[in-house]
């Protein structure tokens, strides 16, 4: 490379102009730390400018036009011809990353992606190079800052889920549209790149099963402080044994001193767990403008720096089909003797073991908050159904997930 | 780089071994993502085997025996003749970096020492290459797993120091010599480090003012219990104005909130504050041998993978001479009228001003635990000075500094 570096930029909305101007101002640093200066060799946008022109003017191609199309193609392309490719596009690299890493090895360049998962949180870094050769046994944090700031104003204020995004769209943490946020497909895209990253194994999106937040109601966060819990969002990716890998997102029920239970409003934290390190636990702003593209630029000067990223490949790992889970479980049942029996008596059959229980009369119903051990997925799920078909049911079971494991 | 990388290892004690088991179990994983297999080509103790003989037969050298000397002469000779390094002696790193640094370029070598600061969290690569190009304001943390252990144990159960310092010992997390430790120069060490990474300023250990724990009582945390706030020792590196830079290790009270308050036990935690990605807080384990080996082995990973770690240099910083701190202090006087009003006339005439009081009798002597506001810490020291001299004081004054800083 020579002492000047053509940076192309694909994208000028928010992110690309906060990364083209930090950039700019960053320029003599970046020269300082990494022994050439960038300089940006043009910008196209959807509408404007040619893909081709651009490539033939760059060293490096920084793709912040968002979606997977065209950018795909654009970033395939600029690898195949030996650009190296920096991009914040977790859905791209999420659905398309065994296509770009083979792009890649076939131009020789390098590609990375800080700045898809977690903002400035250097949590693919960490992973890929720390943490390259240490058998990571679980990655699993809060990857979504909208979801988060959406729970923490329930809890905080008591909010509804509805007012509670509508705060969080004034803010500007939720999008006009928050369906990705909110129904967890952002947060899953995210895992699915970490679990690849992190177990080497052949994770597509479709093999991440995710639940949003749409579903949480003021009463599971009012009757969770009772039980001492906070709720989160949590992605988990995790070893099954010594064959499989489980990916998953979903609310869930924290117990207090769990080291991501105090992370609120849009912060992200992920944790990482393996043998020699006990665990590692980084949390910071999620991805904003500036969060993004000071991303981006860790990557730009890594790549001027020098070193390829390092991908590990395992594909002897599967995708685990059923998983351990603790569950809180909510119902309304009419106040009658024998109720609680009948309940436990299907939870044992299911060799569901309970934890604790808080029953509380309203007139001729009673609320029943259940918190269970940990229990196969599908042993609990079909004692769920069992319970919702009881006559003495008032509205439909609810259950959460609860992270039992108790720290330091 | 031939397919084989032959690792030399200086060293045989609990960092060494515990190195050497781990290279040897995870050598494939390491060819997986780095492209090259490591072979452990020596091990040189202190008493036996021959440096020139393992330089010779190695293309990274892992520095594993601790003190300057005689690993400062094998580590240069060792750069200089184009083997890479891995260490994680901070001592050599903090009293010797600029000349590790000339011996690298000289022969163009890594020097990677990721296992130098905090254990198994990655915050010299963070610090380094993810906010490489980025301003830091501040980077801060608990850097020492031993004295927060301490210190922990005389918070929770009302320990004394030596109590908790015994307790450390047979627990393995203090050494029978703790000096070190409890006195700050171990933390003054990594905080050397960190502040020439993240400042690229010219920071000799003789820089960094340190305080160690040997003087906390158990009052001092029972009040602070009263107060909301819980005590740390905290290294701090920042900037000061434009052209300055602070780098300090004091015990310090936090309130509830601060994202290092929940850190507790032996573990370790950094922040990085910088304004595009606000901050970030990274936390783990303190450097037991297995944490320790696990960020050797990251090291030699990305030294395998190739691609020089970025050393940013700054001349223009200096160290500051004075910097502002907030402060509790805390009285023993005699219970009679006027006291109060001399005592908070001194504190106004230096312009330090109170943010909370608590006055406790105690027979015909009273406690007086008084918190400030953020001040110069030369002005509180010269209004200290005057209040140590006042006849109605019962025993020294004793003070400690606060972060009053609020969080999210």
């Amino acid at each position: 490379m020579s002492d000047e570096v053509l940076v192309g930029i694909l994208g000028k909305g928010t992110v690309g102009a906060a990364f083209k101007e930090l950039l700019e101002q960053r320029a003599g640093m970046v020269e300082e730390v990494a022994g050439a200066r960038p300089k940006v060799s043009g910008v196209l946008s959807r509408k404007r400018g040619d893909f081709d022109e651009l490539l033939a003017a760059s060293d490096v191609i920084v793709e912040l036009i968002g979606g997977t199309d065209p950018a795909r193609e654009y970033v395939i392309r600029a690898l195949r011809e030996g650009r190296h490719v920096v991009t914040a596009n977790k859905q791209l690299v999420a659905q398309h990353g065994d296509e770009l890493v083979a792009a890649a090895k076939e131009g020789g360049a390098q590609l990375r992606f800080e700045a898809a998962v977690a903002g400035a949180i250097p949590v693919i870094r960490v992973v890929q190079e720390s943490l390259g050769a240490i058998p990571i046994e679980k990655v699993f944090g809060i990857v979504n800052g909208t979801t988060n700031y959406i729970l923490t104003e329930m809890s905080r204020a008591g909010l509804s889920y509805e007012q509670a995004l509508e705060q969080a769209q004034d803010f500007g943490y939720a999008e006009a549209d928050p369906t990705d946020d909110v129904g967890g497909a952002d947060a899953a895209a995210k895992m699915a790149i970490l679990a690849r990253l992190a177990f080497g194994a052949p994770v597509a999106l479709d093999d991440v099963s995710y639940e949003g937040i749409e579903q949480i109601s003021p009463d599971d966060l009012a009757y969770a402080k009772e039980l001492g819990l906070s709720l989160k969002l949590l992605g988990v990716a995790e070893r099954v044994g010594d064959r499989q890998v489980s990916v998953r997102v979903f609310p869930c029920f924290l117990y207090p001193g769990h080291p991501l239970a105090p992370i609120e409003g849009p912060f992200n934290a992920v944790m990482v767990e393996a043998p020699t390190i006990t665990e590692i636990t980084m949390s910071g702003p999620g991805a904003g403008g500036p969060e993004t593209a000071s991303a981006v630029l860790g990557d730009v000067v890594s790549v001027i720096g020098g070193g390829s990223p390092l991908f590990e490949e395992n594909s002897k790992l599967t995708i685990a089909k059923d998983t351990e889970s603790a569950f809180y479980l909510h119902l309304e049942v009419e106040d009658r003797p024998g109720v609680l029996a009948k309940i436990t008596e299907i939870l044992g059959e299911a060799e569901v073991s309970v934890r604790s229980v808080v029953q509380r009369g309203m007139g001729d119903d009673a609320r029943l908050v259940m918190v269970m051990h940990e229990v196969s997925e599908r042993r609990f799920q079909s004692a769920l159904k069992k319970i919702a078909k009881l006559r003495f049911l008032r509205s439909p079971p609810r259950s959460i997930r609860v992270i039992e494991e108790e720290f330091v």
